[in-house]
């Protein structure tokens, strides 16, 4: 828990056992007055009215000293947006969305999502070694019905292997049918795995997937909004489906049956300007109909997807080369790829040092060049200044970063640090 | 052969052989001389260059009269515009393509399509008891893959039977696959089907599907644009796909290749402003890999169809009730459901005598009113005039024509009946 006081902890723990995720007047409140003070609030009952009626049940009992000693006992940790591994790249969608929605709150357009608010989380309880903070940047949501087909088991498989491949992380919600069959392909295959459940994380839900939850943790992680004896409600199944739309770069539904989560998933992704693919099935199954349901009509964008290729046209590969422009092929020994023929004359006169900036590829140097000088910026205003997808914004993001061009604040936004521009 | 003068089908065998289908030039020099004066200027080699070269091969030897005792040796007759049971509704979408098309070839902005020129035939032969004239205003095209897989044939038969239980002919190619699929299902449901063959009809493509092409003639129609003897070369095929997305009132592809067909006549059902339908399959079937393509990347529209009422959704229900504006449930005796609760009192007063007008649904309705007094108008231009969709306007047409509201006269036009408005 470096850098985090134990106040905030404390704190954060609290409010994560005294309300329900996605309270868009908490989440709001704290950003504005911090958790500490928030908390001190609903403990003594002086917040907001909405707040302290949604606390009421639980601000006296709540014991987050008891909480984190429970969670230390099952081998959780706390993350916080004060901790150095928050995801505040992957949660900076629901930053934003949140923002919005509490303008709507404040202004009275007051009207109950049945979806799960798009508001971060307050705190998330953690376990396992994968890395939390790198999300959202390369990860894939796989995710279907329960009662899944052999069939969509063995595309679900090859899914994440393919993807594991690409250096992608495979999300899912640890239930029967799809989502188990992501998270042991990706095991299989030693692919990342993440899994984000909607109860707390002392116990497995199902608890058939007691051995499965500590397999992940052993290379991958496990994520859950609520504390450790928390019950996956049906509303913190909703809630849940926010976080794998926000954690994942995009996400893949691969079986769903006519009434299913699926669409719930879509919504969040949807709202979150996260793609969403569907994978079609024999229309005779039961559990293609929610995706060719999704296909038909979707409410926003959708994508067939039938191979891994596919996918990564939609959500990007690293891996894949970029054509360069002439220009930049002049930038020679930091070249990234070294194979590649520049084309250049061995004479070709040097007209200026060689920078970092000349190992970008395109898409990379479009996104950089988009990132006014002093200001910090969100990806959808990169994907502005930018005029590409959010994908490729996402993409170039890392490199970036390695480079030493781009700084991710602690508040998820996108700073261009200039001194380092010509490091090269 | 009714109707039809010995001159005009004489010359419409010859040009039948003479040319292959889909020529733009010859069509409209058809439409413009008429069949026996451009049949006696091929002959005679003083045709425009164009025609000439393009039946410079044929033209001495062609021998109408052969052909057609061949024909009839065959049990196939000659079915021509002049006919009074041609097509005209189902290939006024060519009538309107092909003036386009000519216009354009007449402008000097001549680019040969590769995908069979959209325009009509010159002449049908036709073997069965089937109903050719009235194709296309409830029918269906049934398409796919030659090398079906059971799932394929499974959902062809399910929609075949499904469909026919609706009043829809089954329409297709009687290859291998997917089109014996829908063709045999149409024959054991009692469900009317049109084959349409891209080589003479004096035998069966593929061969082995002699006793199929036998059966359909039985009940159905086998259509062919070409003069017995003909081999099915591949542009055949092209220009037969164009008659079959014409003679449909939609047409759906069930499974399809990477490489196939479909593409084709999805492209001429696009052209003529037809629907084109998907079904999806399993994304490990190589047999789906063309329909997904499909809905991945449509020229113009398509819509994945997974049930047989998603089809019905697409191109109409004649079985359907239609609600009726009150106004109309005063029609009393004439009414066409006896059986519905009018709501009317016995002593409501009469206010005008009751009129065939009344009897019509709704839809029909608005494409009666959508129809000038006098001048005769396209489908297409009744779409514009009702507001509604092509389909509901092709299923209101045999309604108004059994009614003497509307006639179709020999071009395929149609014309409002005035003197018969009144009847009831």
């Amino acid at each position: 828990m470096r850098g985090v006081s134990e106040e905030v902890l404390l704190a954060r723990a609290y409010l994560s056992r005294v309300a329900e995720p996605c309270s868009v007047p908490l989440w709001d409140f704290v950003r504005r007055d911090g958790p500490v003070a928030v908390a001190a609030a609903i403990r003594s009952g002086t917040a907001p009215d909405g707040i302290t009626a949604a606390t009421e049940a639980r601000r006296a009992v709540a014991d987050p000293e008891a909480d984190l000693d429970a969670a230390e006992r099952h081998g959780l940790r706390l993350v916080v947006p004060e901790s150095p591994d928050w995801p505040h790249f992957a949660l900076s969608c629901l930053e934003h969305a949140g923002a919005r929605r509490a303008a709507e709150y404040a202004a009275g357009r007051i009207r109950r999502s049945e979806q799960g608010e798009p508001v971060p989380p307050l705190a998330l309880w953690v376990r396992g070694t994968g890395d939390l903070g790198g999300l959202g940047v390369r990860s894939v949501g796989l995710v279907g019905a329960r009662a899944a087909t052999p069939y969509g088991e063995h595309v679900t498989k090859t899914f994440a292997g393919g993807l594991g491949l690409h250096g992608f992380t495979v999300v899912s919600g640890g239930a029967f049918g799809i989502d188990a069959a992501a998270h042991r392909a990706a095991l299989a295959t030693r692919v990342p795995t993440v899994l984000v459940s909607a109860g707390g994380l002392d116990r497995a839900y199902p608890q058939a997937h007691t051995d499965l939850y500590d397999r992940v943790a052993e290379t991958g992680l496990l994520v859950s909004e609520s504390p450790p004896g928390s019950a996956p409600f049906r509303s913190r199944f909703l809630s849940r489906n926010r976080l794998i739309a926000a954690l994942s770069t995009g996400t893949v539904v691969v079986e769903a049956a006519q009434r299913s989560g699926a669409r719930n998933t879509a919504t969040h992704c949807w709202r979150l300007g996260r793609p969403v693919m569907i994978v079609p099935g024999p229309v005779t199954s039961a559990q293609s109909v929610g995706c060719h349901d999704l296909l038909r009509h979707p409410e926003r964008e959708v994508t067939l997807v039938a191979t891994v290729e596919h996918v990564l046209e939609v959500i990007g590969s690293l891996g894949d080369s970029v054509d360069r422009e002439p220009e930049e092929a002049d930038a020679g020994t930091t070249q990234a790829d070294d194979h590649a023929p520049t084309g250049r004359p061995p004479t070709a006169p040097r007209t200026r040092r060689p920078s970092v900036l000349d190992t970008l590829d395109d898409t990379s140097r479009r996104v950089y060049d988009g990132m006014p000088a002093r200001r910090p910026v969100t990806v959808s205003d990169l994907v502005v200044t930018s005029g590409l997808g959010i994908s490729a914004v996402l993409r170039s993001l890392p490199a970036l970063e390695l480079a030493g061009l781009v700084q991710v604040e602690p508040d998820g936004l996108l700073r261009r640090t200039v001194a380092k521009a010509r490091a090269g």
